[in-house]
């Protein structure tokens, strides 16, 4: 998977600048980069940036974008700002279109603009590709902080995703899908709706993704009920 | 779509409560509501809210969790802290899974902890459903406003729907719960085990976002088996 630099051109606020590396740091990027800061960088940067000040310590700060971006495979930028269909300048990609980079090898620089006034037409222009996120008519501006969260969160996707939990094995529903049949049996449920819960019992197992160990819980609980009215049923007859 | 309120469980910061504001504006919401915020909101907060002021103007400030979710029909907790696999408070759902969601119609809560300790266990087990973002190993807590982004962003992101079923209400699961745990208690499950199969119940509910109808079966299906156990209890003793 490729290298990624964050780079934020003329950041104006210290806060933005220290939860940028929060971020970063969450989702495992180190790279950052700041094209002619517009404030100084003092604690607060740091506090914002709480466990990731070792982000903003090796932050590297250049004169300009082309500087920036030197040695970089992909220029990604990003606007809050649409244009016309025939605007190619900002003829734009969601965020999750990103998602195919994670098969290639190279650098890519993820470039966000000023908090007030975004990327310029001229800065749009040097990039490769411009990710635009869907956002409401009524106010489509981000805090870029909040940006580079998605952008970041959806690269991500791929490349942090652990799967942790086994899904319930075909196996294991099956037998709880018997139990369970067998307990509408035993509770004389109308005869009429039995496919029909059966269903939603396999419907709602399968829509939770129900897990391996959740499903040995569910397991244990038909198997009891089970137990118990089989014992019932027999001592009836 | 269903309807979406952002509950922040007493927030610290106004940043992060102008923050909040902003975000739910960018992606269209308006209900916001502040559980014990542990700070006061002034201009601070207005400043970081841009143009989204009216969402601070009309957020609800409530003095329990359980005021802020009355009446909502699915609770989602948020939590950057994961657990060993065999604890089923802190088993989680990636955002995407939200995605669902886009198909129901009901009143959905989306909760959010406190910037220092994120929400409790005893929180989290209100739940029907946690969602943990994946993230870095070495940093995963995230800024507040920067989980609620990337979970915004997930529930904005599929705009075409086709089906609207109702998402089954917090009374009747409630219901369906009494009686699940009524039927432990009949068939002599392990005491031990009870609360453990009592939250997998809820979250296997929860994550299937099961709808009204399949509750009503589902229901049926426990109200026969808990009459069936009971007859068979009473004719024992």
């Amino acid at each position: 998977m490729p290298h990624f630099r964050v780079v934020l051109v003329e950041p104006l606020y210290e806060v933005n600048i220290g939860l940028t590396c929060r971020v970063m740091k969450n989702f495992g990027l180190k790279d950052l980069c700041l094209v002619r800061p517009r404030t100084s960088i003092s604690d607060i940067s740091r506090i914002y940036a709480v466990k990731a000040s070792d982000i903003l310590d090796s932050a590297v700060i250049v004169d300009s974008l082309e500087e920036a971006v030197k040695g970089f495979d992909l220029k990604v930028g990003t606007t809050g700002k649409l244009a016309g269909p025939r605007n190619v300048i900002r003829s734009v990609v969601p965020p999750w279109h990103l998602q195919e980079l994670v098969s290639y090898e190279g650098k890519v620089a993820l470039i966000f603009g000023r908090e007030d006034i975004g990327l310029t037409n001229e800065e749009l222009s040097l990039c490769d590709i411009v990710v635009h996120i869907p956002t409401s008519d009524e106010y489509p501006i981000m805090n870029v902080t909040h940006a580079i969260t998605v952008v970041l969160y959806e690269l991500s996707k791929i490349i942090h995703v652990k799967r942790k939990l086994r899904l319930a094995s075909t196996k294991l529903k099956e037998v709880a899908i018997k139990y369970f049949t067998e307990v509408l049996d035993l509770v004389e449920f109308p005869r009429e709706k039995r496919s029909k819960a059966q269903l939603v019992f396999r419907r709602v197992l399968g829509k939770s993704f129900i897990s391996q160990k959740e499903m040995h819980v569910m397991l244990a609980f038909l198997r009891k009920v089970h137990l118990k009215l089989a014992e019932h049923v027999v001592k009836k007859s």
